[in-house]
């Protein structure tokens, strides 16, 4: 068995890299920073032991460069690379360069991720795993035919869905069987450009649902599950605010979903972290697996909040070839986690990104209270990434005080300088709609409308 | 019953007025900061519903203004005044003119402030209590000769203590009997001059001990207990780190002792939040009550941290005659949670105050990091008051991982233009012995020693 990794290359930047710079720090690890020309003055690199420029702003120049981050990896004699999320987190390739150069990866292999990553793929190892997935095609649709005799199963409307899509990309709804072969030909040839790939599958459209996902880690023998996240308010298929637990599970359900997480990730043989995706479906209360995605995500924090067990550092003792220490009946979530993910974005003009200079700061804090940000006081938001320039976590006994919590600190935030998504946040979270937890990921759209923009 | 507290003035400044700000807001409540000249800029005084400058600078003729904090309290229809810590919490005169004029006040009676303010009292009430007491003289020496016969059973060396000191004044240790009368007659003449009452009370002098103290909260009818906090690490009887839980204590020492706490708190029919101290004696194991502070305390968020209940909050809903809605079997302790009071004092300087103007400020943030401060850039830190800038507190699964934390936030903690306290703090949480856990009140004295400082 390994002791454990001694150095560690972090291939991304802002709120990410700093809370791997922080678990790194944490465990003794030496924290290695890749980073762009444009980030040069950034905060995570200047808190990480190393750091290593790799080119210059444009992400396939630096963090997208695969040969120039492994390289960095060789000559810094980093034991891993951590890869955050987005970025290469999810690229297989990148994952076999690693495996071949034997640069050691953060994460499960490159087979696991193209196999998760294929949706058609992983729909059929859910099956397999007993785990419930839409109603629809068994894999690709290979003609009009085909997707006739499949529309007759699921009903209409339904969805045609790319298979190399995701992110809300190569999705079209289909209302009825007189477009069907013109909407099949059309969705085909966009993907074909948009991904490389024409393959698409069909899916029952669900209407009324929450998009719930579960926080698994695995050591290779023990697969834990950490409870569910509700990621229902959405802007676009773009997660806007997620919270654990989620506001509407029963206990029946919610130990349902759990343990077709975990059997999905025996089957595939799973190791590190990972989230296993669901539709809920409000109507029936149906789940239905839709993805899995092999890293970390931006909203683990909640997951941390509640649980107390920190992920990043998990992933890193994995990793290093550590077995887990804790067990399922280890777990024991406690309260109500929410997340607000702050974005460099004007919500007043279609959420326009906002970049710019940080002239002064003012950070929330008090109990209960966790902001995971790179941004500090003269911080520059370059052009060229994500707006997201940070996230607000706000713990409370029950989901009520961690609304007032959250609502009293984005009260208190204050990024002097550029506009960003924090006072649209509190316009949600203050909602009746959102304090009943009742609503589904149309959500935001409806609240965008009847707060009179973004109708466009 | 009451429907709770509408409005609430806070007669306090610096963090704890912004802590009491954050529980009222978060609770719906209107808060009223009262506020001297030198705090009108202040960060709580902006984020404050309303601001009222009570007087200039000196406490005296601000924050210890008994009439201007009352006529405000009146004046802006307030239900009642949130002392803080310090300056009135623990003055039964000021809680009695608040009696009087019918004003409310977020603790207990004058009375029991009275009471258990006196220590002598408070040591009477603790043994009617069967709470165990430090060995020594049932009430006030009246004499040398009575001071002889209490020193034959307690033994030398032996502790002379005024009962109106406190905070490590109005002490004196005695070697032998050769020496006892005529210490007898000097501190009797100190604690004349310095407190206005010459009462003094004899104890056994412990010198390996720890100082734990338990807090409890009361509604009334139900008493809690939410487990102890250590302060072992003073420095000249100020505490500098606090922990929760105690690294020492066992099962069964730490039942005794939160009973012993809530016994005490019965006999006396105490009313809202209120910590119990005692020293626990690392060479018998045995634990003696020394004094109950009858108001919230410095180091109340460790025990927040661990325990998930927001003290002030509870604080508030009790003098708002709202019961307590958890039970002894509701209240959980999760994790270790250590905080660093983050002074503006020069280490090397032996701890010089160092008032300034903060020009930059980089805050901690991440996972099981807490800031309670009530800086910002630009702040002006006064030369009229507490030299306390900000509360540091780090939570963890394991001691192990809340000091690795700590010294991570520590570590991107950046205070520009103000010397801080937070380097000292990271030698401190670095050193062995802290980590071992295993230390006496001596500690801080004799790491300061081996830094080659302080000696004076």
């Amino acid at each position: 068995m390994s002791a454990g990794l001694d150095s560690v290359l972090i291939a991304n930047r802002g709120e990410i890299a700093l809370r791997v710079i922080r678990a790194c720090r944490e465990l003794g690890i030496r924290s290695i920073l890749v980073h762009s020309e444009a980030d040069r003055d950034a905060l995570p690199t200047r808190l990480a032991d190393q750091a290593i420029c790799i080119g210059p702003a444009p992400v396939n120049l630096s963090y997208r460069n695969a040969t120039a981050v492994i390289s960095a990896a060789q000559a810094s004699g980093a034991d891993a690379i951590h890869p955050g999320y987005g970025f290469m987190s999810e690229n297989p390739d990148f994952v076999a360069q690693c495996e071949e150069e034997g640069v050691g990866f953060v994460g499960p292999s490159a087979e696991i991720i193209r196999r998760m990553g294929d949706k058609i793929e992983a729909k059929k190892i859910a099956r397999r795993a007993g785990v419930p997935t839409v109603p629809g095609s068994d894999g690709a649709i290979a003609d009009p035919d085909e997707a006739s005799r499949v529309a007759a199963e699921v009903g209409f409307p339904l969805l045609i869905k790319a298979a190399a899509g995701g992110g809300g990309r190569g999705l079209r709804v289909v209302e009825s069987a007189e477009t069907l072969a013109r909407d099949l030909a059309e969705i085909m040839a966009e993907a074909d450009v948009a991904f490389g790939d024409p393959s698409v599958y069909i899916e029952r459209y669900l209407t009324d649902i929450r998009h719930i996902e579960i926080q698994v880690i695995s050591d290779g023998s023990t697969t834990l599950h950490l409870g569910e996240r509700d990621c229902t308010a959405q802007r676009r298929n773009q997660k806007l605010v997620e919270e654990a637990p989620s506001p509407v599970l029963d206990a029946a359900t919610r130990e349902g979903l759990a343990r077709a997480a975990v059997a999905l990730c025996e089957e595939v043989g799973y190791v590190n972290a990972g989230t296993v995706e669901f539709v809920y479906d409000n109507v029936s209360g149906e789940y239905f697996f839709i993805e899995m995605n092999t890293r970390i995500q931006v909203e683990h924090p909640v997951t941390e909040m509640v649980s107390g067990i920190d992920l990043i550092k998990l992933q890193l003792q994995i990793a290093g070839g550590l077995p887990l220490t804790i067990r399922q009946e280890d777990v024991s979530l406690r309260g109500h986690a929410i997340e607000c993910r702050i974005n460099a974005e004007d919500a007043d003009r279609g959420f326009a990104p906002n970049p710019g200079t940080v002239r002064q700061l003012r950070v929330p804090g008090g109990f209960g209270v966790r902001l995971d940000s790179h941004i500090e006081q003269g911080s520059t938001i370059p052009p060229y990434y994500d707006s997201m320039i940070g996230k607000l976590i706000c713990w409370g006994q029950t989901r009520d005080e961690a609304i007032e919590r959250a609502l009293r600190a984005l009260g208190e935030l204050c990024i002097d300088g550029v506009v960003t998504t924090a006072d649209f946040h509190a316009e949600v979270l203050d909602s009746k709609q959102f304090r009943s937890g009742e609503f589904n990921t149309g959500f935001i759209a409806e609240f965008m409308e009847g707060r009179g923009n973004d109708a466009h």
